[in-house]
């Protein structure tokens, strides 16, 4: 049986979970059994090749030298797992012009420059798949891709930061402060050191820029959509919201709003009753909706180092088969259309909002003006004296637009004794 | 651009949606954006033509004879959407001969013929596609196929009939006792007249048996696993699960127990907490648990007319491709390996008892000695004593196996004045 020779660069946790699943003898059989081929890692570039890893490495050329993957005619697919857009990226166009098919997890370099690569893989006859770039374990781009060509996604949203959903339920379950939860999932592992590229709702805005790409057809930018994070939320918003039978999420969302897209990513009350609801810790989900198929949810591990390196191999094993077939050089996502963004006066939801204002008589007259200047409404409403005179207020609206909500922002920053804390969005069930 | 020109065989709710998909402009315009390529629908076949339908078949030859697509060389793709097994089968024989690339939502006819026509296929250089056979809309045979290829799927279980988990979620909801529940189920269409095949768990055996071989590569025969059904859940059962924090859910399993098989079809509670206790009403989930991914889940509609067109759908754009690059003739699920069935003293599940006795003393100690006697023993205990000097006894058990659990049955069956109303599996958590 012939044998495909892989090369690896980077053998980080997600690189050393590519290895370890491909070495195992039982993995082995059944990919010999599937495809018909055998899977090799011949070499793997690192940094330093005298580290000691997690993994056994015997028989398998490891060097500092990308060259040894690049102009190696024997290998014909290349594993990316280094991370970082600079000097990935340039390695990948580098692989890619020698005619190399690359495989990669790299988040941060999709979601800025896929397009151009993919484009570039196809002008070489290659190809470029990034599964893992999105939701760890998730198989969720090539479940768009070969699952929804015939159906027109309405709505693409999801919990798709492993470290944030660990944080707010961890602040739900244990009624922690934002503070006290993040220490301690930085202390177990679940948050780096410098956490703002998680907590800030960075690292989810590239993933629903991948999202969108695969859903919509459309590529957009970092700078183009409004992103939240979740460094505000209070344990009393925690509170409040379950006390209203709602968890909060960091959710992206991309959809259709008059045939526009609308994208975002903040803070969100969910329902109780959503099936996104119980995806708590470290564990993703994407919920799909299509005009035909109606809502569908995939929900798995958002992180870690098995789960996404079984996203790589699910890239791989595909890979090997357009080899076998001949039929590389077809991009991962072809579906292709331009749309303008979402007019804010066009895009309705019902927000929970934080107040606080002083504990005396015609604060709450003044508030239910402004919200009327603006034209929106009280769905419920429950007010809590705290022991400093001060009030606090928590609100759920009735749908109003984003324009209403940025003038009622507007009128409260203008009061003098009016202030908002918090506005999160409230997922519509 | 090249027009693949389609041949459709039935046209109820499943053949209507995919005419009704195929026909809408837009979706036309992303299908050929994608796969390069225009579908179209040439000829129907049904039982009378002259029946006025829900969808408009302008253009279309609508004929009774399975000859005009059977020998009529410009259809390429066959969809079989006529339901039972006979004469689908013969019919999809013939259209296997002939090389034409089948698509069928027929779970009867897979479960019980699948890789025999699988193999027909192969033999014809053409392809045999039925992701709409499990799940309704849910992608989830080729997530399997493509997403898992690498891994070890440990389990397989689902939710996978949309009637019995309606009725089950009424049940809870409205406090209903299972004859009315099905009844409002009737009255509402998600149940049909004679609704054996459903509730007795018929139907969500024939999907386990398709998910066993496109997970474990493994055939089974109905005859071979335990099906279970919903028609002896009394309101009681669901009430007292409910205050226990669990919900009752007819639950599909296919796990390795020892490196063997073991499937079943039964009542589960299900914790509050589980992703899967919250998929509800006509609503299916299946959940895949990889030795290296962990648990994933895969959500959607189970069944309905376009959610399952949506599916064949996929079937067909995946075949158009298949086509068009001229890589017909490979199985949808190319993975095969021979399991043994798993010894029932392997298989170790905590239960859900339900027992009724004499409100007299003594009672209670002879029920705990016969589970002393089969090794079993207690995790919590309920008794409610009735206005007829009866007691219920709920309990659940601390885990124990199919053989204890036989054991036990077999024991109180012999008692004169213990009865063994449900013995209901407990999912762990």
């Amino acid at each position: 049986m012939e044998t495909i020779k892989i090369g690896l660069i980077g053998l980080g946790t997600v690189g050393a979970g590519v290895l370890e699943i491909i070495s195992d003898p039982e993995n082995q059989a059944k990919i010999e059994n599937t495809i018909g081929r055998k899977l090799a890692v011949k070499t793997i570039v690192v940094h330093n090749p005298n580290k000691p890893r997690p993994v056994d490495t015997t028989g398998i050329n490891v060097t500092t030298d990308v060259d040894e993957i690049v102009k190696d005619p024997e290998i014909s697919i290349v594993v990316e797992v280094m991370g970082a857009i600079h000097p990935a990226n340039e390695i990948i166009e580098e692989l890619l012009q020698a005619g190399k098919n690359v495989v990669t997890a790299n988040k941060d370099l999709i979601a800025s420059n896929g397009p151009k690569l993919s484009a570039l893989a196809n002008a070489n006859g290659c190809d470029l798949m990034y599964e893992a770039s999105v939701a760890g374990g998730i198989p969720i781009l090539r479940t768009i891709t070969n699952s929804f060509t015939a159906d027109q996604i309405l709505e693409v949203k999801g919990i798709v930061n492993g470290t944030t959903n660990y944080i707010l339920t961890q602040m739900r379950e244990k009624q922690w402060s934002y503070d006290h939860a993040l220490k301690r999932a930085q202390e177990l592992g679940f948050a780096e050191a410098d956490p703002t590229n998680d907590v800030a709702g960075i690292d989810a805005a590239y993933k629903m820029i991948i999202l969108s790409l695969f859903a919509f057809g459309t590529q957009i930018k970092l700078s183009e959509f409004n992103v939240s994070g979740i460094e505000n939320i209070t344990d009393q918003d925690v509170k409040q919201a379950g006390q209203w039978g709602y968890v909060i999420k960091l959710m992206g969302v991309a959809k259709l709003v008059n045939e526009k897209l609308f994208v975002e990513v903040a803070p969100t009350l969910v329902a109780k009753s959503h099936p996104m609801a119980v995806v708590d810790n470290e564990n993703n989900a994407v919920m799909v909706t299509g005009a035909a198929v109606g809502d569908t949810l995939f929900y798995g591990p958002g992180a870690g180092g098995l789960p996404t390196a079984n996203s790589v191999l699910s890239d791989i094993t595909s890979e090997a088969k357009n080899i076998t077939l001949q039929t590389t050089g077809k991009s991962f996502n072809s579906y292709q259309h331009e749309r303008q963004l979402a007019d804010p006066a066009d895009v309705k939801y019902s927000y929970y909002l934080a107040m606080t204002m002083p504990d005396v008589s015609g604060q709450m007259l003044a508030f239910t003006t402004l919200m009327t200047k603006v034209g929106a409404s009280f769905e419920r409403i429950e007010q809590t004296n705290r022991e400093d005179k001060l009030a606090d207020v928590a609100v759920i609206t009735h749908a109003m637009t984003n324009q209403q909500l940025a003038e009622l922002k507007q009128l409260v920053a203008e009061s003098e004794t009016l202030k908002l804390d918090a506005a999160y969005k409230v997922l519509p069930s």
